[in-house]
């Protein structure tokens, strides 16, 4: 499935945490599988749970469901609102997930809730976890002190 | 609410990220928020997902729902299955989390997938993400390939 443009993309090191993850949200965009699975570490023990769903464990795994989920082309999906906290060597992302989609029902918007972890290695910024879980219907589902919702 | 065995804990380091998280699942068990709590980073953007729930930043929120949560005392949590992602700074683990509660209809049991992320601090390794989804009923819900379900 790879073609010249994403063959070339292979020799890319990503140099922070946020280009990965750049990569990452236009990948799904794209609907283009190969690329987003470049952003991914080769350890055994990477995983990523989708909203609903089982844990995934390892790159055959994760690859698999994106496969399922992108098979009939990208998706809308952007990061709306980051919190970050960043070590030399580990980059840990909270990202809050706006996903869109024409339905018979006309534009359905729903957000998401992701933690997204990066490590540096050797091949530069890589992911090795994506954990995401259903969000409610708007955007003020982030709280910082007890009692007080922001968005 | 810190009693003389809670407040003399604050003087432990954490020499590992397992440590950490035995200390971690050791104070849901007892119902004790101080020593969780101490287990966190003191990074403002350290944050929090409980299953279904809203985005929990800093270390205010966080107490707030774990006191919410264990105001009735102890859970009965146990980490059935871990999976982890190591670096010298950062460790990731994926734990199935095993919940029991008694309820009128007797024992019942859930399984609630999470992600939990530690870093080496000048205080030894902290905790800084906690993301929690529910899992499906039974133990089989990690998948290693495509088509293979394992438990």
């Amino acid at each position: 499935m790879a073609d010249a443009r994403s063959k070339g993309a292979q020799a890319v090191l990503m140099a922070t945490a946020a280009e990965t993850e750049a990569a990452f949200y236009e990948a799904l965009q794209r609907g283009d599988v190969d690329s987003l699975m470049r952003l991914w570490s080769d350890d055994e023990e990477v995983a990523c749970v989708h909203p609903n769903g089982p844990r995934l464990v390892g790159q055959g795994a994760i690859r698999a469901a994106f496969s399922a989920v992108l098979a009939a082309g990208g998706v809308d999906i952007v990061p709306v609102h980051v919190r970050c906290v960043e070590s030399p060597g580990c980059s840990v992302h909270h990202v809050l997930e706006k996903v869109q989609a024409t339905t018979a029902r006309g534009l359905q918007t729903a957000y998401v809730l992701a933690t997204n972890v990066y490590l540096l290695t050797p091949q530069g910024w890589l992911m090795v976890a994506h954990h995401a879980s259903p969000g409610q219907s708007d955007e003020m589902q982030e709280m910082i002190e007890a009692g007080t919702v922001l968005h």
